[in-house]
């Protein structure tokens, strides 16, 4: 289970709609399975899990939204070359970060050893682009491809200054729109694409669709310090023992005193061991949450605002739905956050 | 230096035709480095390394050759797109297999630690396919997605199979073809498809590309036994030493008595420290060079004949001459493997 996923009842309106799309996404996906090498097969099959939250497959449906009983192929084709794109990334993400554990089962990494897993994570981005190839033009490959490179170019960014302290609001925010925003972007713009929208309402759902990823990014790292396991069904507070310095560190470090700010420092390079109920109790004490909070709803509502022009385009009242949600997500997160 | 320019004078025929070639390949990858974002430009730059054989962007001049002074920018992208996909699994490769040095150089792994190389490998690969959607239809990306996704699974497979003696010559075969045949396939016959060949000669020099991989590949293996270190540029053994059956030991276990079978067997797997001279002084009693030089003759032939049929064709010399330089290469190699 993923944060997302934490609240299902807060989903059932947008993913209730969307439970065929997802259905026949999951169908096409296992179907792919085939088109692997026949020694490739059960792997592939391992690691196309149809357990996750599908938020940017649910981001290309809703981008090109029709009617609930529209569902094109063309839309279910690019849905799932981006959920391959996602897992792809998921697989190598569990290598580097030696992760015994996803979604419940052992993951990748763990069941086939480190090297078959990069490699196996190279066969489903292959597929995936290859995948990508069978629209008429080279338009949705050439998108993808693009997006995937910033995917990774973020999260090496992200990986050589982890245990680094000196990383700026203007580091995060970029290593999080590429690592997040640019798969988000790409989802909704291209499902919009697909479905044939006018090119400035293409543009519009790429933009609410970055903005919705900075803020779900956001989200994620807060949900990092201040969700409950139980409720969110992974272990937190990996972030800041992995020295990864998220948005509620860096509020953290410019709200402390000189002193204090020192020995989180120590804590963030590894040179201390981590602190991590001081740092929750000083995060509660400092309105960290409210802060960081406050960042998400402002990217949410900046998704909210590119779509304004176009109230009555059939996907704009799903889109704005879905970042509803995030918004919904937000305020279950506070009793625990300012107890 | 790699083995096949372990003789510059033999290639010197079809390579210094193709040095105005690949100077143009050679700059048009310098030029893509822009097209990475600003974090990594360095890194790709790192690895986007012009020392290295490219036998695979010949390939790709060659299937396409229409005369020494016609280099096409169709032909240029196509020999970025498939020497960096190469050089992507390079990347990858290295990290897996742990090594220091390539090329004499440190690795991506250890100049950037195997997270940021394993993301790097995954940005070359993206931007790969992303070069491959810049034709006007989606063919050659198609292709080359899918060759990928060959090549990772005949990878996967020979990963799963290190430390097994369950490996049958069709295992090992398959393997090649997948490995290293398909790219070496798909860079002949893409070749020849953007020169505007005919299609029966577009199979034809895919054919002639596949045998010539798999006798490139067995004439590698080979190497890997007899090949002299100062002259080949690279440590041999590896293969013995960790445990990958190759056709040379395959061939080698067939001819032992079922004894010394056993302890061959429990140094494959690891049971025993391998002992690499006895085994080289076995293979030289047994045959063991002839039996296996044979099989790269074998292939060696089988893409010739591909070609037969056309003989006027301009590609057809080319290529011929190309498959002359493994046939000498194997000669080569010949008095130390039999001594």
């Amino acid at each position: 289970m993923t944060p997302l996923e934490a609240k299902p009842h807060a989903f059932a309106g947008v993913f209730s709609l969307l439970a065929p799309h997802l259905a026949e996404l999951d169908r096409f996906l296992h179907g792919q399975i085939a088109a692997f090498e026949p020694e490739i097969r059960a792997m592939a099959d391992y690691c196309i899990d149809t357990s996750g939250k599908r938020i940017r497959p649910a981001l290309v449906f809703l981008g090109g939204w029709r009617g609930p009983t529209v569902i094109t192929p063309e839309l279910v084709r690019l849905a799932a070359v981006v959920e391959l794109v996602h897992l792809a990334t998921l697989v190598h993400d569990d290598i580097m970060d030696e992760a015994d554990v996803r979604r419940g089962r052992r993951t990748a990494a763990r069941e086939y050893g480190p090297t078959a897993a990069v490699l196996l994570g190279d066969a489903l981005f292959a597929h995936a682009l290859h995948l990508a190839t069978q629209f008429p033009t080279t338009e949705v490959c050439a998108a993808v491809s693009e997006s995937t490179r910033r995917v990774c170019a973020g999260e090496i960014v992200q990986t050589l200054r982890r245990g680094s302290t000196d990383v700026t609001r203007a580091d995060y925010q970029r290593i999080v729109d590429l690592k997040t925003a640019e798969l988000f972007r790409v989802s909704c713009l291209l499902g919009a694409r697909l479905a044939g929208s006018e090119p400035d309402y293409v543009a519009a759902a790429g933009d609410f669709g970055r903005h919705l990823g900075i803020a779900y990014q956001i989200y994620d790292d807060l949900v990092d310090f201040f969700g409950e396991e139980t409720r969110i069904g992974k272990t937190l507070g990996t972030d800041f023992a992995s020295g990864k310095l998220t948005l509620p560190l860096l509020a953290l470090l410019e709200r402390l005193p000189a002193g204090e700010r020192a020995a989180l420092t120590g804590e963030i390079t590894g040179k201390c061991p981590p602190q991590a109920a001081l740092r929750l109790g000083q995060m509660r004490e400092l309105g960290v949450f409210t802060a960081v909070a406050g960042a998400v709803q402002t990217e949410v509502a900046l998704a909210t605002t590119a779509l304004r022009p176009w109230p009555d385009h059939a996907p704009t009242p799903l889109l704005l739905g879905l970042a509803d949600v995030l918004h919904a997500q937000i305020d279950g997160l506070r009793p625990r956050a300012c107890a």
